[in-house]
């Protein structure tokens, strides 16, 4: 499963290099999550709301070459990876075909006091 | 009232200008606000924990000079009036004697679901 | 002139109340005037990259009712006054026509020096 | 080569879920690396000035436990390896002595123009 989401990048993003900030990226990834689950149907706000929360405990990015100011990027968020209790994405940022930045985060499932438990069952991933 | 916090300004906070983006400094005003109301033996967190929230309803930025990375900047914040379901406070930033940006903002009191309520006591100006 | 665009609230944007921080409607206001430029043919990085910067002198918000997570709102930006030397836009932040933020900013415009310059032709707004 | 600092966690940094958002941390880290670097006469800002930049090209983060607003954290920021061209550093950040969350980074050096080029000689790690 993945997904595919525009970004355009904020003046707010870029830093005195004129590129955007390294911690940046990251905040993008995040939307590529939110909308790769909006494109199978779910919604992480409703999930929060009925207190199943995702929690990062992972994250790995390499950066190739950087973004700037009022670029219009492509994101590819793939689920790549996943159990009972954890899921694995894989992110790759790209400017008309060329790839810029790669990520990796794994999420952990908590409930509403911040205590593990089970993912939701139709968030778990297939075998 | 008043108190006066050291500032410094980090890398991620600067724009391609190469200088504080203008969106930074109310970040800096709540961490001004929060060090005073610490000053006074209060704690945001601890209201917060009780379910009582302070909301900015109105904010106001001048911007004179630029504060560029590293900058070690002097934030003084002043309780500057108020009633008993609102707060007003003043900023003034300033580096080596020099006012770099000016703010206000206006903070209503509300309760855990977000209804205006009285301040607490300790926190209402004295006339 | 004016122009509205779309903002999907991130869920890095909001904070421990579960709103949209209100440091981040000025980021938003930001992205309406590149927006509210390139609907009129323009472009602020073609401007930067030619030494004409526009910076923020001074900034206004009025928050009537909090965004939240995953809300997707309507920005309109508005070309509210100017001179050749300054500019003034008006915001308005809606979700399903309910007001939301308003705003005001005043940009002025700088060389590469940061030194006050006349505005380019182009963006004086007419009598 | 270690240098530790005291962060004090923001309301803005936290999110929904009450505690500092994932990619907050990673602007610590920055701070931690700029800190490192005066702690051994050097500056960062003094070497972007003589076009001489760090970029990050590689970052890993493992997420322990969350900080929470108001938490005077400790973070430790040590230079870990390196070469003629990278700086790898590691980090630590912990809460009454509690470990937090833990990261690397891998800098490469760069000229003004954004081209590799070697590290100055009193930035590369003694053998």
């Amino acid at each position: 499963m993945e997904h595919v989401i525009e970004v355009r990048a904020r003046y707010q993003e870029c830093d005195p290099m004129g590129v955007v900030h390294h911690t940046v990226y990251p905040v993008w990834f995040e939307m590529g999550r939110t909308e790769l689950l909006r494109s199978l149907g779910g919604s992480y706000r409703e999930m929060e709301a009925e207190g199943v929360l995702l929690a990062v405990i992972s994250l790995e990015v390499r950066y190739h070459a950087p973004a700037r100011y009022d670029d219009l990027l492509s994101l590819r968020t793939t689920l790549s990876g996943g159990s009972r209790v954890k899921l694995e994405h894989a992110y790759e940022l790209s400017l008309d075909g060329r790839k810029l930045v790669t990520g990796r985060t794994v999420l952990a499932c908590l409930d509403g006091d911040g205590r593990p438990r089970p993912l939701p069952d139709a968030l778990v991933p297939a075998d």
